[in-house]
C-alpha cells in the first residue's frame, strides 16, 4: 500500500494513460470518490482507474486544468531525492551517449519522466525551470538530487515561463545553488557561446535547433548569409566558422547582440560578423529596396504563435517574414525557415512556402526538414513535445 | 506562339497548377475542345486555361490517368537536349554544392523539372530511369545531354519500376552508352561501396537514406548492431566503420549479402561484420527464443505499402517488425524505425511505435526524425515527392 491518496478516474477515463500519455484532465477525474479540493497543489496521489487498478504515481494541482501529471507507472515507490537521482540517471545516460561536451538539456519534462521539469546544462552551471505546481514541489529533493550527482558550480532557477501562470505560480530567477561564474560557456557543434543564464530569453540558449545549425553550417561555406533574429548568434556564427565569408546578425535586442559579438570574437570570426540592431521586419524591407541579397537567410524567430488562439496572426506573420526573405536570396539560394510554435503545424509551414513560392514565381523545393536535437525527446504519446520545426528550402528561378 | 498543339484545360481546372502542381488528370481536360485522343502517347503541348493564357508546356499521355506533366512554365520554348542541358546543369549545381563527391541523385523528376525521370550518378557512371511515355519519349535528347555534360563511363537504363504499367511502357533493363565497368564505386559519408547497377534493386543503391545512415553512424561506436533488411550493407558498414563492435546483417538475398561482405572487405571492417541469409522475420523469431540483444536494431524494409490498397496489411507488417526488433534490444537501446512507403503517414509509423511500446510496457521517446537527402528534394505541392521516413526511437525500461 503506498502512503499517497488515492486519486480516482471516471470509467473509460484511463484509456489514455493506458495509451502512453501522462496527464489526466479535470473532467476525467472522479471527484465524488476522490475530490479534487482535497489536494493541495502539487500534492502526490495514486491514481487508479474505476475498477480500482493503480495506474502508477503523479502529483495534482486542483487548480490546474491539468490535475495531476503521472511521474511513474510503478504505484508502489516513494518519490523523493532517491527518485529523482535515478530519473537524473537515467536521462543523464542519454546524453552522454549522444554529445561528446556536458552541454545539452539534461531534462526535457514528460519525455524524461519527469513532467513540469527542464534543466539545461551548460558544463558546471544548471538552469532548472519549473513549470508546474508539482515540479515546483519537487525542487529541494531536486536540487538535492543534482548536488548529489553533479556538485554544481551553480543552479539558476529560471521560473518565468508564462505556463507558471496556468499553475498558479510566480515568476522568478533565483540562483539556488552556488555562484553564476562571470563567464557561462557552453560548447554546441565546435564552437563556443558565452550565455547569460540569469538574463536571457528562458535558460540562455536553444541547444534544440543545434542539429539544424550543424546541417548548415555543412553547406555554409563561401556563402554570404542573414541571419535574422539572431539573438546570441547560434545560427551565423557557426555558419561563419564553417566557412560563410559573411554573416550578418540582426535582432532587435542590443544587449543580445552584444555578446553576439562577443561570442563571435570568441570564435575567431569577428572580421566576418556583422550586427544589426533593428526590427526585423523593418531591416528586410530596407534591405529589399536596397537590393541586399544574401546566399542563405535564415529565418528563426522567437514563437509568433504562442496560444492556439493566435493561429491566424501568427501563421500570417510568418508568411510575412518568409516572404520577404526570399525577396533578399540570390537565385539557388538557401532559406532556413523555422518555427518554434507548437502551435503551427509543420504541414501548415510547409504549404505557407509552397504558396509564398508560387507568388513570387519561384521554384521552392525542401532539400531538409530538421526537428529538436536528441536532448529534446519527442514523448509519442504527447503531442506537446514535438514543437520545433526547421524547413531548408533551395530558391530557384522559376521554372 | 509555340509549333506545339494545345492542351486546354475546363474553367477553374488550372488552379492545381496555380498553386505550384505540375500535374494535369484526365478529367480537367476540356475534351471538346482538344480532344486527349489526338495526342500520342508523350506528345508535347502547350497546356491552357479555359481563358486561353497559356500555363506551360508539357508531355501527355492519353492512356495514363495523369494526362499530362508539365516541363516548364514557359511556354515560348522548345523541349530538346538545349532545354534538358539547363534542367541539368540545375539539378547539378545543386548537388554539387551539396555533396563533396559525384555520387547522388542527379534529377528526382518533379523536383528538378523533369517529370517522370530519375538519373542516379556513381562517379562516370549513370544510372537512368523513365516512369512515363513523356520521359521515354525524352531518351534521346536526354542521352545527348548528359554526354555534352559528364561524357559518361556508361549510361545504364533501369527501367523496370511498376509505374510504368501505368503508362502502357514496357520493363527493361539497357546498357544505352558505353561498356559498365566491372565493379561500380560509389562513395557515401566517407565509406565506398560497390554496386550492380544492372541487376540491384531500382537503380542499384538507395541514396535516399545518406543522412540518416551519418546520423546512426554518429550513435555506433562500441555498439552492437542488428541490420535488418541489409541489402547489400549501406547502414551496418558504415556503422561498423564508425566503431561499432559488431554487426550482424541479414536479408533473404544471397547476392545482396555476397556485395555486403565485399562491401564489408573494402571498408576494413569485415571481422566484424557477419550476415545472415535468412527471412528477416524468422531471423527475428528465432533471436528472441535466443534471447540475442543488439545495442541498435535497424529496421528498414522495402516498401511493405505499393499501392493505397494495401494500407491495413501493410501497417500491420510494420507493427509486426517494429515489435520483433524492439524485443530484440537491450535496455536504453536505439531503434531505427524506417519506412520507404509513400503510403504510411508519417503520423501512422509514430502511433505504432507509441502503441508497440505501450504494448511492450516499454519507455519509448523518439530522438530524431530523418528524411529523404538532399539530392531527392521534396516538391512542396507534389505529396509523392515525400516518401521517406526514418524514426530514431529509443527504447527504455517502463518509467
Amino acid at each position: 500500500m503506498s502512503h499517497y491518496p488515492l486519486l480516482r478516474l471516471k470509467k473509460n477515463e484511463d484509456q489514455r494513460i493506458k495509451a502512453g500519455h501522462l496527464w489526466i484532465f479535470s473532467n476525467e477525474v472522479d471527484i465524488a470518490a476522490t475530490p479534487l479540493k482535497a489536494f493541495a497543489a502539487g500534492a502526490m496521489a495514486v491514481v487508479e482507474n474505476a475498477r480500482g487498478d493503480a495506474l502508477g504515481l503523479a502529483y495534482v494541482n486542483p487548480a490546474s486544468l491539468i490535475s495531476a501529471r503521472i511521474l511513474t507507472r510503478n504505484p508502489g515507490i516513494v518519490i523523493d531525492s532517491a527518485f529523482l537521482i535515478e530519473r537524473l540517471r537515467r536521462a543523464l545516460a542519454l546524453r552522454e551517449r549522444l554529445f561528446p561536451q556536458p552541454c545539452y538539456r539534461l531534462v526535457y519534462g514528460e519525455s524524461d519522466g519527469l513532467p513540469g521539469v527542464v534543466i539545461d546544462r551548460f558544463g558546471p552551471v544548471f538552469s532548472v525551470q519549473t513549470t508546474t505546481a508539482g515540479a515546483e514541489k519537487l525542487l529541494d529533493p531536486l536540487l538535492a538530487a543534482l548536488d548529489e550527482l553533479f556538485r554544481p558550480t551553480a543552479v539558476v532557477l529560471r521560473n518565468t515561463a508564462a505556463l507558471r501562470d496556468l499553475e498558479g505560480l510566480e515568476s522568478y530567477t533565483r540562483v539556488a545553488v552556488g555562484t553564476l561564474p562571470d563567464s557561462v560557456i557552453l560548447h554546441e557543434n565546435g564552437c563556443q557561446f558565452r550565455i547569460d543564464p540569469a538574463a536571457g530569453q528562458k535558460t540562455g540558449w536553444f541547444y534544440d535547433h543545434r542539429d539544424n545549425r550543424a546541417r548548415l553550417a555543412h553547406w555554409a561555406a563561401g556563402k554570404r548569409v542573414l541571419d535574422l533574429f539572431a539573438y546570441s548568434g547560434a545560427w551565423g556564427i557557426q555558419a561563419a566558422v564553417a566557412g560563410a565569408t559573411r554573416v550578418n546578425l540582426v535582432d532587435s535586442s542590443e544587449p543580445a547582440l552584444s555578446l553576439a559579438q562577443d561570442n563571435a570574437a570568441r570564435n575567431n570570426v569577428a572580421n566576418r560578423v556583422s550586427t544589426v540592431a533593428e526590427d526585423v521586419f523593418d531591416f528586410l524591407r530596407q534591405a529589399r529596396e536596397e537590393r541586399q541579397r544574401y546566399d542563405i537567410v535564415i529565418a528563426d524567430p522567437p514563437a509568433f504563435i504562442k496560444r492556439r488562439k493566435d493561429v491566424t496572426q501568427g501563421v500570417e506573420a510568418y508568411r510575412r517574414l518568409n516572404q520577404a526573405a526570399i525577396q533578399v536570396l540570390n537565385p539557388g539560394g538557401l532559406l532556413v525557415s523555422a518555427s518554434c510554435s507548437f502551435h503551427l503545424e509543420p504541414a501548415t509551414l510547409h504549404d505557407l512556402l509552397r504558396g509564398t513560392a508560387r507568388h513570387l514565381d519561384r521554384h521552392l523545393v525542401l532539400i531538409a526538414r530538421g526537428g529538436q536535437a536528441a536532448d529534446h525527446p519527442i514523448h509519442p504519446a504527447i503531442p506537446e513535445t514535438d514543437y520545433l520545426k526547421a524547413l531548408f528550402a533551395h530558391v530557384d528561378r522559376s521554372l
